[in-house]
């Protein structure tokens, strides 16, 4: 399987045009056909002009032919010149591309508060367009990257019905960074034939148990998207909410959203570890998702980690503070493994020494609540010194 | 105004007993005449044994004589060993004291999920009730501290009617520690004569605007405690909710525990900074706070302030996160006093050479909502290395 295959009808370009120093900054995806279109963006009361814009384009239009993306630059915090930028930069695009002006749509990530070079981009788009080709993808991975330390892309080809179908998506990482917040960025496209309502609950299931079950910092950025592209080259027979292959579509789709959120996590700055949290037993999924988002973003939990410290009883009072009910005394901790805590007693005390934990780089930390069959996985990486470092010293 | 203090008819001591390694580990404050009591304990699902206990007395008795309070082991985790271990505490406590068993209420702070080592906290209360003094206040005060790099005491002496009223507060840091999670603990003595209902709604607004406005990293502890004794010694006219006077008696316990809480963030593990948010300008007090709690609480704010840098952008992202609705382009941000953004648009760009903030070691971060009249204060710290290293690694 060759990752770096784009799905059919789809093309690529990534260039450099000056809104960073000396590292492409802008890229391009682009269907030959008209695209179903699904995405979701940040919750952020705080977003992003290209993130406003582009949510009110998806309200008005059903076809999506591309989208551009810049890094070095969030737009964001710019008030009405920004949404005008916004515009601007897709207008543009879509001229040279010569589809309607609302097919294209944006993203920005980088520097908060500072007009968008504009200038810049749009005397890039030419190259940009041109450049676009079926090997392009690398490019357009290199163009959406800021602190990222490797490319993030995950792909998978399978059958339906007699017709091969392609999923590939692309991403940036959620660390944040000097001197402003990075953004997860996800691109997915996808050759598949779908029904747009179908592409929709698919993509929100899959970004559900992906992206957002992964934590670095717990900071929400004001330019987190995800978007789905399918432009249905593929020839299968349609997919639609109810057919059976909807579900082959969806486990597909969310192998690659995982791959990609894990990669996310694991480039998390300056993060030495993996961390699985794992809550079982839970009343409710939501309770079991509660409880792992607060063991996983624990400050102290990931403290643990990092010094190869079986301290169950952090993960114990963070599980405790996440405002789910539950009795501690059936709680059950696990770590890599080994039972530290259950029954209402320490099974092994809290000694490093005697107990070594957390010594791989892929770390599990498994909760059973002893409440019900309910589970969750979040996936998080530990904090490290150099976390610190990236994000109080810069220069601009 | 002699700060060590203690009101009138209030005894204290502090002794070693050998929890820990060679500091004082074991304290006692003492009234001669029975209390109204008023005590706030942990949300948190997980519970310390001594934590069920007083909640559990609280409930059943009114007259209070007392508290044991010991560092180094937090009876947490301990199942009903832990509840019988804290009911013989008290108990032996009472017994040496002459007063009725229910009448003295525990607390402990240290390593979770360790067996306590009762025979030595046994064993050291016949030389603690012996050693009480008027002067033990400071001896009570090392007692309870655990990493705290300094004593947390504060007093206030007021007139109500022609009779002078003392109230006296001692404290530990709400820092995370190792092996397990340091508490926030906090006993005020008082002799004002009060009723229990006027003590408790005083304690309870007092610690609205104190420890539940301050953050150091978030977590929350299993043994966190706030306590408020009467005694009513001073021979004041009776306060109850409605006397003139509950207003005058509110504010000096308003000023203990601000000037206590403000201590133990001071002291936060590893800070440099102290950090006070101040967001204005809401719709409502709770927006107020949840906007000050996420600022406050974000690890890249704190990253930001410790490195000098006026990263607004991650301010205003915080407070996008917080859940509150407000108009992004009606925020105001100001930084040590400087306008940084204001009317959606940029004021000053993020740039720390041309506008240096956060010199100082008190740092202020404002925040105007522009959408009413509401406000809130929350108090914070920096993060540094040294937090990391105090968190990762230890030594059992």
């Amino acid at each position: 399987m060759n990752k770096y295959i784009l799905p059919e009808g789809f093309l690529a370009s990534g260039i450099y045009c000056g809104v960073k120093k000396k590292r492409k900054d802008l890229s391009l995806l682009y269907s030959r056909k008209p695209c179903k279109a699904a995405a979701l963006f940040t919750r952020n009361v705080v977003k992003a002009a290209p993130v406003i814009v582009a949510q009110d384009m998806l309200k008005k239009t059903r076809d999506i032919r591309g989208v551009v993306i810049n890094s070095g630059n969030a737009n964001c915090m710019t008030g009405r010149e920004g949404i005008k930028d916004a515009r601007e930069i897709i207008a543009y695009t879509a001229k040279l591309l010569k589809v309607p002006k609302d097919s294209i749509l944006g993203s920005s990530t980088g520097i908060i508060g500072e007009r968008m070079p504009v200038r810049a981009i749009l005397g890039g788009l030419p190259q940009l367009v041109a450049g676009l080709s079926g090997d392009g993808l690398l490019d357009a991975v290199d163009g959406i990257m800021t602190t990222d330390g490797f490319r993030k892309i995950s792909s998978r080809s399978f059958t339906v019905g007699e017709k091969t179908v392609r999923i590939t998506g692309i991403a940036k990482g959620a660390g944040m960074v000097d001197p402003s917040m990075a953004t997860m960025l996800c691109y997915i496209l996808t050759d598949a034939d779908i029904t747009g309502r179908a592409l929709k609950k698919a993509l929100c299931s899959s970004t559900d148990r992906s992206f957002n079950s992964i934590t670095v910092d717990g900071d929400m950025s004001t330019n987190d998207t995800v978007m789905l592209l399918a432009n249905g080259e593929a020839g299968n027979e349609t997919i639609n909410e109810k057919s059976k292959n909807f579900r082959v579509f969806q486990e597909q789709l969310d192998a690659v959203t995982v791959e990609l959120a894990k990669m996310v996590v694991r480039d998390g700055e300056g993060a030495s570890k993996f961390i699985e949290v794992n809550v079982i037993g839970a009343k409710t999924a939501k309770d079991a998702k509660k409880v792992a988002d607060a063991v996983a973003g624990s400050l102290l939990v990931k403290c643990a980690v990092l010094g190869g410290d079986p301290n169950w009883g952090r993960m114990a009072s963070s599980a405790g503070s996440s405002g789910v009910n539950f009795d501690p005394d059936k709680l059950e901790i696990i770590l890599d493994g080994v039972t530290f805590f259950r029954e209402g007693k320490a099974v092994k005390h809290i000694d490093r020494r005697s107990t070594p934990v957390f010594k791989d780089p892929d770390v599990n930390i498994t909760i059973n609540l002893n409440m019900g069959t309910s589970e969750a996985k979040v996936y998080s990486c530990d904090i490290s010194k150099k976390y610190i470092t990236l994000n109080s010293y810069y220069t601009t």
